[in-house]
């Protein structure tokens, strides 16, 4: 690529304007974030509730996720019709979704239309209507949901690869549960959910967009000073086990096969989850990847491959997942894991720690401009106590950061023989 | 929602601050806009060639796609590696799609790499390196990618629509062609699409984000410059035959039943289409939509259901899709389709009318806040040769359309009988 460089013609550096940060919090617990990006025309919000499907009694997996349908569906004083409509009128899209430590709401609106939203969110959120009519017809829709998990490869792939790597941890649970557990959850259920999870100190609220932060704090803090704090102590949740390495095939009728590895890892401190960020993209994340390069560029053998990492608060999922021909599978896990060898043996080359740090960097700067993306960055580094996801900051830590670390990790993280493989095979006497 | 009315505090209208945007078309016919955010840390790019599958012969069909795979991938100096690497050390995403009239290539880097990443991309679209070793490679990766749309019911409904809906109109093609016409796609017939599709008439580039307009649109004239102009003339598109409704049923063994029906629509002029996408926001689109409030919020029938409308150059597509338990598909069909008839012989009603602009105006605002959004709005616009796509001016445009518009276009376009309907339904022995 060297030709190139001396036509490279001379353009100023960013010229970054106006943006602006404030953190607030409430008496009771509430954590407010405002986030300003002058130029633009919305504004976007998140609810986050500290509360998902790994705080789940196991009988009654799936209370988190039915609870936020139900939430997000109506309030005491609007019935589901009304409150649609409103946010329609508000020209204000809204959804909602649950992960396992999670419940998320989120909006985007005009700046104007702000102090509505926020007043109507969290009515739904805070004065529910839970009704028996309501809960039979959302046991319904959720068993729509998980059919339409079951028709879908990667779904079923994480769905039994979760439950190989944390077995009876609550985080293996399924976020929306099963079809039995979800026709077990009762008006009593949620509305205990309700009580213990939706209180100040699990709330942070998240504001980014065309509004001077003070303005933005000011409204979320009279909607949301009203929230009741904390009255039990909840069970601070614990890591899972770490398991030996196990398999499991699956056959389903679908055409392509496919396979996901996975491996459970510890939490890790802020500089070492960078560092294995990088190993990440190394390893299967970009085009440039080892795994990219190896089974599409070179061997043609798969549209695409993904490595990701998944951090939670007790602990972390490394997974790689690839679909393939069902005569190349074994050809797929085998370089695979043939790569996985060579980083646990040799760690990675001086060009791949440059290239990962140089495009770490830029997709942090490239992610905060997608509004929903700046919030929901800004509401993760906050839940996990940590600065503000700043550019800056990041090329700082990457600038601190050493190779050694980096194949350290390698080292104790890519052995072979540690991670499990869930196989989905394409066929029918399962 | 009244009661909340006069609560309501008061917020400054937005202050939207330093948005330009500068359109410029070079001797070669090359057209180039762009837009500044200022505000962005980043610049998002697009590259649109006026080419996709239904430019292709049926026998090639697959033809765009798998050219924008492979131009996509290396060119003449540089292999795909390289290339792959090279991007990732700029700190550049890059990726490309194709679609049945168009082709695009986007990437979102940080300002100052823009004239580099510019460079490379030229080189990948008009120094290509094709070759049959290449070409081999890429046949099996489109093939893996063709099984994976085989393992997906809605690709497999749109496909089956769109040749009832289109018959043997090009438009009825798929994009990625089928597992025989992509083995027949050889070098020459590559090369010849190349050669005609890729000059400077049809090609647009859309420059969005933290950059002065004249600046982006420097660094893009510096490599643009040099691509050759059309040097024959292509056959003009058609307009596809209006199809009597046909209907198909195809069995596939997933969990849950899907339906998809359709219909065909001519181009119609911009104040029509947003009068349409009225009608459309109406019947199903958002949360507050008939079929959403009667499907799922009142009958618990579907976890989803969709509506919506696609334009091309010389028609459009009206879609409706919705999956459910196999056992009452029947009926989520008859509930869809009294829908369709009550609008064709009521129309909406004036709460309705109201609602759909307040929501469409207010989400073009929010669309142009993604850069990726923006970007492609940007370009569409360029392409239909409409003015820019702004919040305003769409305003202006909503306060002249009348309700009678939409209630004509409801008579004209949800007559039951004119739809086709494609159903999946879960069995083995199709």
């Amino acid at each position: 690529m060297e030709r190139g460089r001396s036509r490279r013609t001379s353009l100023a550096a960013p010229r970054l304007t106006g943006r602006l940060e404030q953190r607030w919090e409430l008496p009771n617990g509430v954590r407010l974030i405002a986030h300003q990006i002058p130029s633009a025309y919305s504004v976007t919000l998140g609810i986050w509730v500290v509360g998902g499907s790994c705080d789940e009694e196991p009988a009654y997996n799936g209370t988190a996720h039915m609870l936020e349908h139900l939430l997000a569906g109506s309030s005491q004083r609007h019935t589901a019709r009304q409150l649609a409509l409103a946010f329609e009128r508000l020209g204000t899209e809204v959804n909602a979704y649950t992960t396992k430590e999670l419940t998320c709401y989120h909006a985007q609106t005009l700046p104007d239309r702000l102090p509505r939203v926020l007043q109507l969110l969290t009515e739904q959120l805070f004065s529910p209507r839970l009704s028996q009519r309501l809960l039979a017809r959302e046991r319904r829709v959720i068993t729509e949901e998980l059919l339409a998990y079951a028709d879908d490869p990667e779904e079923l792939l994480y769905e039994h690869a979760e439950r190989l790597l944390f077995e009876n941890h609550p985080l293996g649970m399924p976020i929306a549960g099963t079809p039995e557990s979800v026709q077990r959850i009762t008006l009593g259920v949620l509305q205990d959910f309700h009580r213990r999870f939706y209180v100040g100190e699990r709330i942070v609220v998240t504001l980014v967009g065309n509004l001077p932060p003070e303005e933005a704090l000011r409204a979320a803090a009279a909607v949301f000073a009203d929230i009741p704090r904390q009255h039990c102590q909840l069970p601070a949740r614990v890591p899972p086990q770490p398991q030996r390495a196990r398999e499991e095939t699956l056959c389903r009728p679908f055409q392509q096969a496919s396979l996901l590895i996975a491996r459970l890892l510890p939490r890790l401190s802020a500089p070492e989850r960078t560092a294995l960020a990088i190993l990440n993209f190394v390893l299967g994340e970009g085009w440039g990847s080892r795994l990219y390069q190896r089974l599409r560029e070179r061997h043609g053998l798969v549209y695409n491959i993904t490595s990701e990492l998944e951090w939670y608060s007790t602990c972390g999922v490394w997974s790689i997942s690839a679909s393939t021909s069902p005569g190349t599978l074994p050809r797929v896990e085998e370089l695979i894991f043939e790569e996985l060898r060579h980083l646990s043996n040799g760690g990675i080359r001086p060009e791949e720690f440059e290239r990962g740090r140089a495009f770490l960097h830029a997709r942090l700067a490239m992610a905060l401009d997608s509004p929903a993306e700046c919030m929901t960055l800004l509401a993760r580094a906050a839940l996990e106590q940590e600065p503000t996801p700043l550019p800056e900051l990041l090329e700082l830590q990457l600038s601190q950061l050493s190779r050694d670390t980096v194949d350290m990790l390698a080292a104790l993280y890519c052995q072979p023989g540690d991670w499990s493989r869930v196989r989905l095979l394409p066929s029918n006497d399962a």
